[in-house]
């Protein structure tokens, strides 16, 4: 909320036109995953609850919502099916705080901190089978084939991830293949869901390559962010990867161009875990050393020219523009 | 395979039929598995094999190609499909097994021993996922509804049960609930997709009942065989429930019928987990002198006795008897 709230300050101009657009819908989507998880047992609905109000962007959805808006849709189907999106999100986040042992979110305790393991685990089970509850209520095959495959990349995308921690000779390619896996399909997907309710599969790839460009660039730019942004403004801490292990775009780029003492140093902080309190300030300093961070976000800038292109295709309206806006609502996040 | 083996040997007749009957079908969907998996990366096929490998009864895709048999089908959708429930079942047991800390599964090491919680989670959700991509080829909507609907529940069972766990005052019903949740609704729609392959639509409820009945007969007799079988021939360690606190039918019948003092006992291993290394023995007793074992198998003979009523509306045919002794071997299990 506090996180929402402070960015958009920031940026006024930059959310406003897709918030007003998808307003309703969006409300449409956060009551019907409350309605749905209002019955059921206390343990499910309040850690969903924890989830839903705990100041998400919603983006994946907002995204499936405006793409919808941008294909002229008039009917109700792009509802349940950014609900299904979120959900398929909700449950990867529930796991991966698990895995990675994550204690903040957003600025506030994860599920996993709150509510324990064995629940998240479970829960973000529950939640993937909703999706496809809600996908199986839609009806349709290609919509269920969409997102099976995406649930499918998006775990195999997390294993890849957990094979590179503590590898910084990982090879960009393979870093890239990572992102695209674990964070660019589903959003690739939810744009694709746009074309696929208003029944214009001539506009599937177009939305769908859009969808891979924007995601990639927002997860280039969150694992630049995760050097740079202060705890206040974006709710996580400073160095999480680092922390952990992994190996992203920025360490990457700084082993590559290390020699072979700072090889030694992200050999010994990353692959072995080995830390003390100066090793983070001392990787920041070689990030910026090698210009790092501003190397993956230029590369993010490149994906985000990439989105725009294919808005390109679509002919000028009021939808077209919030995603225009979007795009540079992503590419300024990092500044 | 160790495992399968001795108690094949034990009951040479229990099997036997429906071995023969469907052994080729169970060949197929285990060439499909390990098929499907052969190309995937190295932690993920890994994890799988070995899982697939490590000698499970494949009860559930069993009672699919069985049923499938029962309603005399002759195409290849039941293949895949008992894949898929296979599917949905491992995926369960890598995260049972997460959300337990359990250490051995068939006297195997288990996955988060040998590959480590976070592997074992992703993993999980991959395999999800892969049986909805199955069903997604598959092409029907009922399949797809039945097993997310399945996939729903199991998933909101062991959320329930996780809720029971160091409560011995949990009611029998309330006991009954988890028991149907994570495991009868699975050996239910198992069943009843060999109905709806054969697109025979006046025998599904008939399967689906038979299911819930062997399902819930299954579990009982497990829960129980968790107190007196031997590690040798379970391949599980005795008292696991009982060292995780997990309360099952025959402590909430020993607690029922207890003295406080009795209570006081139960309270302290299960709910404070403050238990002695004497303390299982004392626990083996407890059952024994209020007939808690017994009791539990006697209600599963019940249960076996409600599977047997559902076959008995079907013709007689070899798959039936292969079915009536698949019901035996389940109730023999306890001796």
């Amino acid at each position: 909320m506090t996180k929402n709230a402070t960015v958009i300050t920031a940026k006024p101009a930059s959310l406003d036109a897709m918030n007003s657009l998808i307003g309703n819908d969006l409300k449409s989507v956060n009551n019907l995953i409350l309605e749905r998880v209002k019955n059921e047992i206390p343990l499910i609905s309040d850690i969903i609850t924890h989830i839903v109000s705990s100041g998400g962007k919603r983006i994946r959805p907002a995204l499936t919502l405006i793409c919808a808006q941008l294909c002229n849709y008039n009917g109700n189907r792009h509802i349940p099916l950014a609900a299904a999106v979120e959900f398929i999100h909700t449950a990867t986040l529930l796991h991966d705080d698990v895995v990675d042992e994550s204690k903040l979110r957003r600025g506030l305790p994860t599920a996993n901190e709150l509510f324990g393991n064995k629940a998240s685990v479970l829960v973000g089970d529950f939640l993937l089978s909703q999706a496809f509850q809600f996908m199986v209520a839609d009806g349709s095959l290609k919509v269920l084939r969409i997102l099976s495959d995406a649930s499918a990349v998006i775990a195999k995308g997390e294993v890849m991830q957990l094979m590179t921690e503590g590898e910084p000779q990982t090879t960009i390619q393979n870093y890239l293949d990572v992102v695209s896996a674990k964070t660019a399909v589903l959003f690739a997907s939810a744009c694709e869901l746009g074309a696929v309710v208003s029944e214009k599969p001539e506009l599937e790839s177009k939305l769908r390559n859009f969808g891979m460009s924007i995601g990639t660039a927002f997860q280039l730019i969150d694992d630049a962010l995760d050097y740079v942004a202060d705890e206040k403004s974006l709710g996580k801490s400073v160095g999480d990867d680092f922390r952990e292990g992994k190996v992203t775009l920025p360490i990457i780029l700084a082993y590559e161009a290390g020699s072979s003492e700072e090889k030694n140093f992200w050999t010994r902080t990353l692959s072995d875990l080995n830390q003390c309190n100066e090793d983070l300030q001392q990787a920041i300093s070689l990030l910026e050393k090698h210009q790092s961070i501003a190397k993956t976000i230029s590369m993010a800038g490149e994906y985000c020219e990439n989105a725009r292109q294919e808005l390109m295709a679509f002919p000028p309206s009021l939808s077209r523009t919030a995603l225009f806006d979007l795009v540079d609502f992503c590419a300024n996040r990092a500044y």
